[in-house]
């Protein structure tokens, strides 16, 4: 059966986890007591075939449920914002981006997410606290089928414009183990592959289209049916928790809590829940 | 595999669809283009039994995706019309209830549903067009987690109260058979039974506990995985079309419209839709 | 020009709060740095003419916008908490109503706070950490036009068979002062006047409706246009804050906050956070 | 008094509507039982500084309020298809834009009616029954507080990628006259003005700033409260119907049916609801 998973970490225990190298990607686990951490890097086309990703840097985060605890304090987003900060340019504007639909309810943690971001690219010229926070744009593109543009064609004109140093892509993922959703976060450099998430994207978005690193931030949301049973008229089920929308909208308060934090450093936590929410 | 579903009609056709009522209960099957309507009757504890759900009759009316037709304008919600009207007391107060919680996708259908019911025990009084209408009246009693009230409960105090001649509930099923979700409605005369749903419902609502005749109509929005694997501790999972959103809405419309129709029988469609949405 | 509000403060001012206890009320104000909170005491027939409100005490807490600072750390919930704990009985179950209706976004005050109230009524039964827990039911009950039933006798249903030590409610109010939308909370004994908030509830609910207490809390949402015109036609329009679904959003979470602080003593506020969000 | 409004019929009236082209500018009043439709032409630079609107073509379309007839039957949708009609280039790409806050109930039209709009230029390239239709994409860019990127800059990149023929905008707009919300639509070619709406929007869109024609269709949904007290600490008070989220919606589907009737004439009515909802 044809696997479908957007977690590279998926990929590679099917594999049994060899980590020497010698398939052209290797497989670091680190772990604690709040959450365990996974590198994989991809090194080379021995690697991409092995793992049917292409190259880079995949972070897993596994960590306890989201819907569990109420203002995540056990320092799992202090984990993804230190995972986040050695990707993202140290200088330079951010653009963030919340894909998926809005309005369908297992794809909207990208938008809601962004919703949530502090956007200060605005306020750059004006007097006060606000001027020397760094220059952050966000924006939710919508899907193709809504807006008949594809989502790479209108990112391309905004980063034509603003010129980030690197954008920040925030998107609900599909997995292949229904014990990985709600409870694990994939950060890679490599891009949004097409196909992604419950919606049907096309283009890639990556540095090579894009111009500027992508950054990719994703929570598994979904689970393909394909991945259950592979008759092709179940194609358009996917498997959720029951409670997927207290899921979307304490992931989609995690993520951003944690690039706020990566992005904001001269801001407190307590300032950042007091300007965002 | 401990199968689970809400349907009468899947576990008659589980049980290779006898029709005879040797097995107390009967099986009759109308077809049109448009939808296909069956009726199972369980007569006794037989047919209880056998079918595994409580004396009375279960009728399934099948039809094309609520998603795909925008105005249901092939007949489907007058056949759903038409069976209403044989279960429906002919007069007296009506009170329609909105089952399941309204903060859940997958769960709102009936808090949806209602919120489109012309509600006009209220008007009884007043002078003009409304004072001829049917008294009916409306309600969205939520679940039990949410209200620390057993839903029963409060239905209770209700009735006590406007003493109806019938409890219409609207409830979101749980189905065994993927190519039920969002093409079916169920029927029934025997009220709502405990766990039903995606929520964890306990009490049952029927003629029993009410005091008044309970006609309970369903839509099959998700299915359990229970159904699929029999792991429990997946049992928080559920399967789901993609764009669960928009069959929810557009099946808490079709019923809406269904029991406006059955139950304003001197207004037309479009006045029901001017004063209903 | 017959002004209308909600608040018992707003009355008393325009009569150049007099303090003396010679109209049938009295007036008590107490000021900190972050809020400023005023008891107002109708004691008698002659303060109810005074006024225009029933006997009994009315508690406004005015503090700094609710749009302002994130987690309302600068004492103000516990302001409101101490408010509460002298009216809310020591013991017994509480009945906790979101007046209102959810989908009007300047009368959803109401819904919205009961949504994030600790409801734990159902849980007395079983074993573990919650059982110590104060007993607490929470109801939505919607409104008489969207029902057809008069909220007072939704309540009364659920009254009877919960039997509650005390009710309390929640309501959006309207006020007549543009200053004080959204950053003003009253508390009364009282109970909720008809015709109250933009809806047009009719049946008082108070301890002689209801036979137990019922303390009200309320947040000035609007302000009616009959204060600012007298002119009939434009009875239904009225004045917001342009942010006024953030406002709803944040006020509600600031109420539902104290209210479960008050009612859950033994838990702190990072675990009501976990619980309620 | 500096009254604020973004409906040119409302500084016509104010001066008296000299209709004789005298000030630079004309005005034109066309009545049926259903609709009255004002075509305000501002001429030259007199007519500008006249009226204190750029030059161009005022339409507006005053009808029944929009709450009221469920199904918009009386020729008021065909009235407003046809004023686009004679504004909207024959052939090429369209390009309609949400203007607004989705978040904010009285600033959501823009973006819920472009939600409803048939976005085609997906499609193009593929088979069968969809590739005859014109060429349209949909955009809800948001607003600057959300993104930190001004709404036309964003536009730019997208206009330059796509190249329609036009651009059609949506808004939610501010009037002076109490009577005039929820009943008034306002067709223009001037584009948007900054500072429109109920948001602070700052750079023009329109045919200099986008290279295309601009067709901005607007609906007063708030009241600024500078048009009632020009007390400066009130400007971030509005006026709005209680009903306002009913109105928003109903004026999104109003508005939505005209533009897809008037850009998809091959297809019914009937269609275009079902395809759009």
């Amino acid at each position: 059966m044809n696997v479908r998973t957007d977690l590279a970490v998926e990929l590679v225990s099917s594999k049994q986890n060899k980590n020497d190298g010698h398939d052209g990607y290797t497989c670091e686990i680190r772990e604690t007591d709040a959450y365990k951490t996974t590198v994989i890097t991809v090194d080379n086309e021995t690697g991409e075939k092995a793992i049917g990703k292409p190259k880079g840097q995949y972070i897993t985060v596994e960590m306890a449920p989201f819907g569990v605890d109420g203002e995540f304090t056990d320092g799992r987003v202090e984990a993804v914002e230190k995972e986040l900060l050695k990707l993202i340019p140290k200088e330079g504007p951010i653009l963030v981006v919340g894909l998926g639909n809005r309005d369908i309810t297992a794809d909207a943690l990208g938008p809601l997410a962004v919703s949530k971001i502090l956007a200060t690219r605005h306020l750059k010229s004006e007097k006060g606290l606000l001027k020397n926070l760094r220059e952050v744009a966000g924006i939710i593109p919508g899907v193709l089928g809504q807006t008949g543009i594809e989502v790479s064609d209108i990112l391309k004109g905004i980063v034509e414009m603003i010129k980030p140093s690197a954008i920040i892509t925030i998107d609900a993922l599909a997995a292949r183990d229904l014990d990985r959703l709600g409870c694990t976060i994939q950060i890679t450099d490599t891009g949004v592959s097409p196909g992604s998430g419950i919606g049907n994207r096309r283009k890639t978005i990556n540095k090579e289209t894009m111009g500027v690193p992508v950054i990719s931030i994703g929570v598994p949301t979904v689970i393909a049916m394909a991945n259950i049973t592979d008759d092709e008229k179940y194609s358009n089920l996917i498997v959720t928790p029951k409670d997927i929308d207290l899921l979307i909208e304490r992931a989609a308060r995690f993520i951003s809590l944690a690039i706020n934090k990566s992005l904001f450093r001269t801001l407190s936590t307590d300032d950042i829940i007091g300007l965002c929410g």
